[in-house]
C-alpha cells in the first residue's frame, strides 16, 4: 500500500475523496480503492476496485497485507516484565519496557518501546502501546486498542475540581477502564476516578493531546477530536462528536449523538442530537445568528443615534 | 481505602460531598468519613467519622496506610546515576532512570522508570516524579512535590515572544525554581527563564497539559487547571484560580485571589480578587451580561426596524 | 554567559529590551551586549557591546562558547542501535535510545536519553533531539533542528477528520518531512499525511504542546505559538504568525505573512499579511469593535426601551 503519488505497479492505492481524484490520473499504481461513485479518470494498466469505503477497505486490508508490521512476537531481553505478571501468546514486548506486578497482557498485544505499565493493569488481546506511553497502576485496557505513544492512562492527581466557591483537589483512588477498539491519539492524558472510575466505551476515538479529568465517562463510538477537554464527572454518550479545543464543564452531559463544533464551551448540558457551538455553547444556528448580528452592531448603533435625533427633531 | 461500591467490612470509604451520599446507603464498607454536616445515611454495620473534610483527612492517612506504596527504597540496577550526582537517604529510584552530574535527590524521594533528571538539578525530599518525566538541567525541584508522567520542567526553547511588531524567538539561559508541595499534571510544560527565572511558589498545583512559557511566575497556593497556558513573564498572585483552557497574555498579572473562568483569554491584567471570564476577559457579571443580550439581539434588531417604521409613519 | 543578576566579572550577560535595562545598573557581569539605541546604564567595571540584536549575537555565540554542552560523541553502550541503521561521524548517543532499521542519523546530530526512532526515518546533521521524544517510522527531519522533550513526530491515527455530515476516521500511511533549522517545543504532537504527507519548511518555530493533523502543510518561518492545532490539510503559508490556543479548521489556509492573533478560531481562509482575531476570527479591526460594541450592548438597550417609550408617548 501506498500513496497514489509514489505507489508503483506492484503496489495497492486508495482515493478517498473528490478532493484527491484529480492525482489518480497520474499514478502508477497497479491497483487503485475507488468510492462507488467518485468520477475519477485512472492510467491504462491501473486497475480500479471500487468500494463503498476505501478506508473501511483499508483497514481491513492492513493487517493481512503487513502480517509483520506487527513485528517478530517475544520479549526483548532489556524488558523487565515483573516475576508475577501474566503474558499472553503471540506478544511483542520492545525494548526497555517496564511492566508491573500483578499485570496481564493479552495474546498478541504489541508494547512499545519505553512503555510503562504498572502493577495491576490488564491489556486486552491485539492491542497496541506505541512507545513512551504510561499507564498507572490498575488501568484497564480492552481489546484491539490503540494507544499513542505519550499517552498517560489512570493518572492519579492532582485531581483538581471545581466547586461552586471555586477549585479544590480531590485524591484520585478510582479507577480507568477503557473498551474495545478505542484509539487514544499521542499525548493524551485520561486522570483515573476519585472515588468511582474514569470510563471510555467500546470503538470511542481520541486524538492528540486531549485530556479527560477524573470521573469522566465517555460512551461508545465518541469522537473527540484534538485538544479536547473534559471536566470531572462530564458524561459524553454513545455517538457523540466534540470538535479540537472544546471544553466540557465539570459534571455535564453531552446527549447520544450530540455535534459540539470545534472550540466551544459547554456550560450546560447538550441534548441528544443537538448540534451547539460557541461559548458558553448555544444550539449552532443561533450561535452563528447572533454571532453574524454581532458583527451589524456598530451600524445597528449608528442607526439608532440617527432615530433618536429624529425622534427629538420632532418634540 | 477503597470506593464506597467495593469497599469490604475491613476497609475505609468516604462521602466527598452531597452528590455521592446517596450510594453511602448501600455501602459494606466497615468506616466511611463523612463531612460534618452532611445528611447522609448509612447502612447498619458501619461506622461514621464526621470530619470538616473528608479529603484532607484522607490525605493525612493516605501514606500511613500504604507506607509501602512507595515501594522499597533503592537505586534499580538498570537506572545510570552520574558518580558525581548525590543520592539521598531511602530513595528509590526505578528501572532505566538517568540522572546527570552535579544532580542532588532529596531524602525519601520516588524517581520513577524512565525518568530522565539532567545535570545540576535539585530534587526535594519526599518529592515524587512519576515515569517517563524529564528534567532539563539546572531544574530546582521542592520537597513533597508530585511531578507527573510526561511533564517537561526548565525546556529551553524555542522560547516565543510576543512583541508589538510580532514574534520572536529568545535564548532560554535562564533557570525553573519550582517551590515545596507543588503537583504537576501529566504531560505539563514548563520553560525556563530567558535571563531570569520561571517560578512557582508553594502548594500550587497544575493540572494536566497546562503550558508556562519563559520567565512566567505563579505565586503559591494558585490553581491552574488543565490545559492552561500563561504566556511569558506572566504572573499569577498567590491563591488565584486560573478554569481549564484559559490563556494569559505575556507580562500580565493575575492579582492575588483573582480567578480567571474556564476558556478565558486574558489581555488585561486582572485586580487582587476580581473574578473575569470570557475573551478578552472581562468582570465576570459584565462579561455574563454582555453575552445574554448577545443572544437578544436578532430580537432588539427587529424591534428597532419597527420603530423606524413607526417614526416614519409619523412623518 | 549568565543572567544580569548573577553574573560575575568573567562573565557575559545581555539587556535583550528597555524591560530589563534597569537591572543592568547592578550587574557585576564583565562584558553586556545592549540593543545600539537603548538608553541603560552600566556599572564602572563593566563592558558595554552595542549590537543590533543581543539575542542574535548571543544564538551565534552560544555554540562557540559552549562547545563541550553538547557532549563528547559517541554512542552510549545502552543504546540499541539497530545493525542497519547509519549513524554518522561525531554524532552523540545517549542512554537507552532506540533507533530502527533503515535509519539514518546525520553527522554531529545529538539524540537525547530514552529517545525513539522508528524504521527509516532520516535525522539531518546536527540536530539535536532532547529526552523522551518518539518519531515514528519512515519521518525525515532536516539539519539543524531542535526536537524537544516529549515531541511525537509522524503519529499515524486515530486520524480524524472533519466532514460535512461530521467526523471520521482515515488511516494514516503518509509521510511527515521536517525542513531544517526548525525548532518543536515540548510535548507537541504531528500527525503523518493519509495518502500525502505533513509538511513543515525550513526556519519554523513550534512553541509547546502544539497539534498538527494529518497532511497539514506549515510554510517556512512560520511561528506556532503554544497550544496551537491545525486541522487535517490546513495550510500556514511562509512567515505567518499564529498566537497561542489558536485552531485552524481543516482544509483553510493562512496566507503568507498573515498574523493570527492568540486564541482565535480560523474558520475561513486568511489572505497574505492579513491580521484577524476572535473566533471565528475575522479582521483585527472588526472583531475588536465588535467586541467593544458588545459591552455596550446593555445601554442600548436601555436607550431603545427609552426610544420606544418617547415614540409611544407620541402617539
Amino acid at each position: 500500500v501506498a500513496p497514489l503519488g509514489s505507489a508503483g505497479p506492484r503496489e495497492l492505492s486508495f482515493v478517498s475523496s473528490a478532493r484527491y481524484a484529480p492525482r489518480a490520473a497520474e499514478t502508477r499504481a497497479g491497483v487503485v480503492l475507488l468510492p462507488r461513485d467518485l468520477p475519477c479518470e485512472l492510467p491504462a494498466g491501473t486497475t480500479a476496485i471500487r468500494v463503498r469505503d476505501p478506508h473501511l477497505v483499508l483497514a481491513t486490508l492492513l493487517p493481512i497485507l503487513y502480517p509483520e508490521a506487527a513485528g517478530a512476537p517475544g520479549v526483548h531481553p532489556t524488558a523487565i516484565v515483573h516475576p508475577e505478571a501474566e503474558v499472553g501468546a503471540g506478544v511483542r514486548i520492545d525494548p526497555y519496557v517496564v511492566i508491573g506486578s500483578g499485570t496481564r497482557i493479552g495474546d498478541r498485544a504489541r508494547v512499545g518501546a519505553h512503555v510503562v505499565i504498572g502493577e495491576r493493569c490488564s491489556v486486552g488481546s491485539d492491542t497496541v502501546i506505541h512507545p513512551q506511553a504510561t499507564l498507572y497502576p490498575d488501568v484497564s485496557l480492552g481489546a484491539r486498542c490503540v494507544v499513542h505513544s505519550g499517552v498517560r492512562l489512570g493518572v492519579s492527581g492532582p485531581g483538581l475540581t471545581m466547586t461552586a466557591e471555586g477549585c479544590r483537589q480531590t485524591p484520585l483512588l478510582g479507577g480507568c477502564h477503557i473498551g474495545d477498539d478505542v484509539e487514544i491519539g499521542a499525548n493524551s492524558v485520561i486522570d483515573r476516578g476519585a472515588a468511582g472510575s474514569t470510563t471510555i466505551g467500546d470503538g470511542t476515538k481520541l486524538d492528540n493531546l486531549v485530556h479527560l479529568a477524573h470521573d469522566a465517562a465517555v460512551g461508545s463510538r465518541v469522537l473527540l477530536v484534538a485538544q479536547v477537554s473534559l471536566g470531572e464527572g462530564a458524561r459524553v454518550e454513545d455517538g457523540a462528536v466534540i470538535g479540537g479545543q472544546s471544553g466540557v464543564d465539570a459534571h455535564l452531559t453531552v446527549g447520544r449523538g450530540a455535534r459540539v463544533a470545534g472550540k466551544s464551551g459547554v456550560t450546560a448540558s447538550v441534548r441528544p442530537g443537538d448540534t451547539v457551538s460557541g461559548y458558553p455553547a448555544r444550539p449552532h444556528r443561533e450561535a452563528m445568528r447572533a454571532q453574524a448580528t454581532l458583527f451589524r452592531l456598530p451600524s445597528v448603533l449608528r442607526k439608532l443615534q440617527e432615530l433618536e435625533r429624529a425622534v427629538q427633531r420632532r418634540d
